[in-house]
């Protein structure tokens, strides 16, 4: 059994804690300035107001002050932050940093720094050491609810990757190590912005008077998931990792939950109907939507990717340049 | 122009008339000796009974008795009985089967004699030539409605093949030629076992109390999901066909649409449920199940595939043999 500590305790780093506390682990969950009515309710009676779940008794919830408190005799770390949080995240760890503490995000996202990159690169040039991050597909509500799940853990140490993965797999949480980071992080990624435009079938079938049902608008929402799939292959093998990466659990699967159970399909579907940008954001209510993050970064990375990705390039026009929607399928699958 | 003759005016043979009459082709619509009632109906009032929609004018309905009629000066043919029917189509058309007659099939399947072969070659060996076969994700009903749809038509003769998907290809009916016959046709058949596989998780999820929503069991559905896709492909290279046909239109995007849209998945449901067997054949009312064929074929064909197929070998358990439902998730992504 070891020590974890959990820095950031929205959705997925709190659900988190149920394998590493099936597993019978001490977990110390960090939460952020941001996650203060979330520690206090946790101290209270140990319910999670997002989460909607009381959390194993074994959980500690801890507020940022309590940091270094949180992290002495700890074993492995785990950086549950938003994608946006995470410059944050490393401001505050960087005083604890030992190169020998293994660390792993679930924080996902790419950066352009006049190259697109990975985050766990990002965080091991302030760290240190060879950060890993999970990928896969992972509903933060499911997970808390112990469903199964088959996530990838990926990392550039086989040898940390495998430590980590012993450490935090359960029962009912599947971890598969992989040294494709770049595969990994893509996929992650990525899979917001396709799962956007899978969403707008949905929202046309809709538009047009029909019925959800067996038949609906799943011809058109299965090609463009086919080729999402396509170009998240063809972007990993522009940046040096393994195509192969994205037919799996990082990319097919993690494309699949997230149209299935995620806002940004909902986000989707509104701009299907024909809701405007500004409109369907208004009506997200205030939700993170990583699909228009990352499709800001792409727009900066496209030049740089070899072309043929016209999916990718329609959903930037559509989402961050307030085109109507035309799904060009006659540049698909060539 | 062209005169195009459709052997089964089933949904599927029925559908592909409506890209086929858009693009100004002639359509002489060949029922078999089962679709009496259709073609009835269609004589009548062009309303097509099981699609629910009325085919445009330029379909010509026709007995069985008609199809020597039906052939005369036709340039192509597609074949769209169901996958049982095959035998007895090829015995229609033999006497009429002249080289230079092109012909797709929309029927899809495996066979099992003595080693897996896919239903082109079969066809090939009674009538000669090099027949064609679409595969991909699109639902009948669908493409009736001209929604969207992309499809792959695979065939080993590149000259056939671009003249055929040239002749049916329309604005909405998007048709990619590919030499992979047996990378299409595996996974057109695999799909419908793994649909089967991945609706499991919709009907535990009822069964333990759940409701449809956003947090639910798709973390468990998107792991099948994507360990189905390793499978297909390692079913595809097994065989000789190229592993990447898995992550496109005839892996990924037909086990999307087959998820979604199909009775398959209603089927898969029913067991994840908790329905024994013959309880859930009895509630599809007769409905074919291609599932069940295919993983009677696939049981046959096991131990020449060489292993590491997890996820069908319980298929086959759960489905053939009764046992019960535990997902082998241990032994997914291995």
């Amino acid at each position: 059994m070891a020590i974890v500590t959990v820095l950031g305790a929205g959705m997925m780093g709190s659900a988190l804690c149920l394998p590493l506390c099936d597993r019978g682990h001490e977990v110390r969950l960090v939460g952020t300035h941001l996650d203060g009515a979330i520690v206090d309710s946790l101290a209270r009676d140990r319910f999670h107001p997002t989460l909607r779940e009381r959390l194993p008794e074994a959980v500690r919830p801890m507020p940022v002050d309590a940091l270094a408190e949180a992290l002495r005799g700890t074993e492995l770390v785990a950086l549950g932050v938003s994608s946006a949080g995470i410059g944050w995240a490393v401001e505050q760890l960087r005083p604890h940093a030992r190169p020998e503490l293994p660390l792993f995000m679930i924080t996902k996202g790419l950066r352009f720094e006049g190259r697109l990159r990975v985050l766990p690169d990002v965080v091991a040039d302030a760290l240190g050491g060879a950060p890993a991050a999970v990928a896969g597909p992972c509903i933060a509500g499911e997970l808390a609810r112990r469903v199964d799940s088959c996530v990838v853990l990926a990392g550039r140490d086989q040898a940390v990757l495998d430590r980590i993965a012993q450490t935090i797999g359960a029962t009912y949480y599947h971890v598969r190590p992989t040294v494709d980071v770049v595969g990994a992080e893509v996929c992650a990624a990525l899979k917001n912005a396709y799962a956007m435009g899978i969403a707008f079938g949905a929202g046309l079938h809709e538009r047009h008077g029909g019925q959800p049902g067996s038949v609906a608008t799943h011809n058109y929402e299965s090609a463009v998931f086919a080729q999402g799939v396509l170009e998240m292959q063809r972007v990993v093998q522009a940046l040096g990792g393994e195509p192969g990466t994205a037919a799996g659990l990082a990319g097919v699967g993690d494309l699949d939950v997230t149209t299935n159970g995620g806002r940004t399909g909902r986000f989707g579907k509104l701009l299907g109907l024909g809701l405007t940008v500004p409109e369907a954001i208004e009506r997200m209510q205030g939700a993170t939507l990583e699909c228009l993050e990352i499709l800001a970064v792409m727009r900066q990375a496209l030049p740089s990717l070899g072309g043929d990705l016209p999916l990718l390039e329609h959903l930037i026009e559509v989402a961050l340049d307030g085109k109507p929607l035309a799904m060009p399928f006659d540049r698909f699958f060539r």
